[in-house]
């Protein structure tokens, strides 16, 4: 119930689900980041919280302008060995298959159909188009969200063998908590699919799907003989990647953001946007470490570009977290 | 205080304001919408609110559900003898007029520098989107901001002579407040100019901006040596009207709402699309009936069509307000 009430208080709240369990927990400890190792990252964060949220503060934040933006794949879950929503789009390719013999003999699809990775990512940028547009239209909106919320129900990890929301970040998720407890408003500004994150994102970190921004497909409206339908076209409309997040942030949110977490230099944009922010602000960057709880990758990765972000990070001083030394448990499932 | 607690327990609080004064009454008092006239269109309303909030009732709808979107020209306030961001464009145009001599002699400008509403209007679509993306770009996004904010703080209505937030309809705000008191998570949805309406309306209206949703210029990210602006582009991006209304709708609140408020044939879609929640649902209709107080107008307006809105409206019960019967007061400045 404090979880209820407190989201009632903070946000449109989540009810009934892992992360309302867990924010019970956060908040009646006396540690709101019991995952993470006590040092000069796990300082920075409640250090910085306190000072912006303290009445008379020489840096007090008014609640209205406490805009947080956490990026999703390898920030709030993993995101190895590849992006969650593409094993997504091969799932739904395969099961759309049937009703597409000729795919049997056709790249992207042949690959995907004999779960050749390899294969896949020879299709390069094109063929992964391909693949994500016809995997996420042909459908309304209504349609798609049940497909995703059974898939992410059911599907589990190729090497993990679990849930993909077994694989969200408890360190993270305790951080979102603890943000919105204190009065910040938490966005999720994300590479991957507005549509894919809304189905599950709200249940499972309790950020309400107005509150989720990410790349989307052209939509139109169907008044459908009085039984209206959205339905999702297979055109990207918008990539919100790079320069794309301060781009969507401003559309989306309308402020820039007093607090931004990210992993990759597709976030660097946004980092650099919260960075420029006049009110005393806190960009952190999770650098993979830990080869053995996760994965650890540094500069290079095929989840796309590392280097500059982290270089950047390092440079300006924001919070570079080292997952393998700073958290005490990774997964949301590590007991 | 009590709107700053209130506030902080439903949404973003917009402090000091107008309508910060004004929820303190309306939440003091045992009639939650005292503009109102008794009648069936007040009763409708509340009775509604109680219904789907009412823990047990067989209509009850979960806090995350509870969406109401509100039509902003001629629903919040209104929008005679034009749409009042047209008088913004115009005085924008008139004061960026010295950088440009050739506009004395060309149209649209010349129109507009000659304050020629009728040769304006004859510039058409064409004429009337060149004068609003030029008086709309070429600026960042704080830049924008603060123009808007200095022309809603000085600038006068052309007949009425008073400051335009002066024409904010009390009965529509007293609305507002009263679903946001009861739970609802409030959102603009106009086909106005988002930036614009951003500058102004989170604190007039306490809706915050990213509940604000309207038509958009297309923007870009600038690095800008480290001090990173977003730049408006004299290109429409988006046009928040019509079957635009619905497909804004899912992609920035991604729930269908359960309460929706317009007033001409640009929010039928909208109307309709709420109309098919299955939730139990309200639509209301501002008919503009009065003649001596606002204007008076009914199926044909040089503001746009409303003969589609007005006659679905009448054939499928939704709540059609009269404002010269329903309402007490009419502006937010009546006494």
């Amino acid at each position: 119930m404090l979880f209820i009430s407190l989201s009632a208080c903070k946000q449109e709240p989540a009810k009934d689900t892992e992360s309302g369990k867990e924010i019970t927990q956060v908040n009646e400890s006396s540690d709101p980041l019991p995952s993470w190792n006590d040092g000069p990252n796990k300082e920075a964060i409640i250090n910085y919280v306190k000072d912006v949220t303290t009445d008379g503060s020489a840096n007090f934040i008014p609640i209205a302008d406490r805009i947080a933006t956490f990026d999703n794949d390898g920030t709030l879950w993993s995101e190895q060995p590849a992006y969650f929503q593409l094993f997504f789009a091969m799932d739904r390719i395969k099961s759309l298959s049937a009703d597409h013999p000729e795919w049997k003999n056709k790249q992207p699809y042949k690959a995907v159909l004999e779960n050749d990775m390899n294969a896949l990512m020879q299709q390069g940028e094109k063929g992964l188009m391909e693949i994500v547009m016809v995997s996420h239209s042909g459908v309304t909106t209504d349609e798609f969200d049940t497909i995703v919320k059974d898939w992410i129900a059911t599907a589990k990890h190729p090497t993990k063998n679990v849930p993909y929301t077994d694989l969200i970040f408890k360190p993270m998720l305790e951080l979102v908590k603890y943000l919105q407890a204190n009065d910040f408003k938490v966005f999720i500004v994300s590479g991957g699919g507005l549509s894919f994150m809304r189905a599950w994102a709200e249940g499972v970190y309790g950020i309400p799907k107005n509150q989720t921004v990410g790349s989307s497909n052209k939509t139109e409206f169907d008044y459908n003989n009085g039984n209206p339908v959205i339905r999702i076209l297979p055109q990207l409309e918008f990539m919100d990647d790079k320069e794309g997040k301060p781009v969507a942030i401003n559309k989306f949110i309308g402020r820039k953001p007093v607090f931004a977490a990210g992993n990759s230099d597709g976030d660097l944009q946004m980092l650099q946007y919260a960075a420029s922010n006049s009110y005393k602000n806190f960009e952190l960057y999770v650098h993979h470490t830990d080869s053995i709880r996760e994965w650890a990758y540094d500069r290079e990765s095929h989840i796309g570009k590392l280097d500059k972000g982290l270089d950047e990070a390092s440079q300006k001083g924001w919070t570079v977290v080292n997952m393998k030394e700073d958290w005490n448990k990774v997964y949301n499932s590590d007991k």
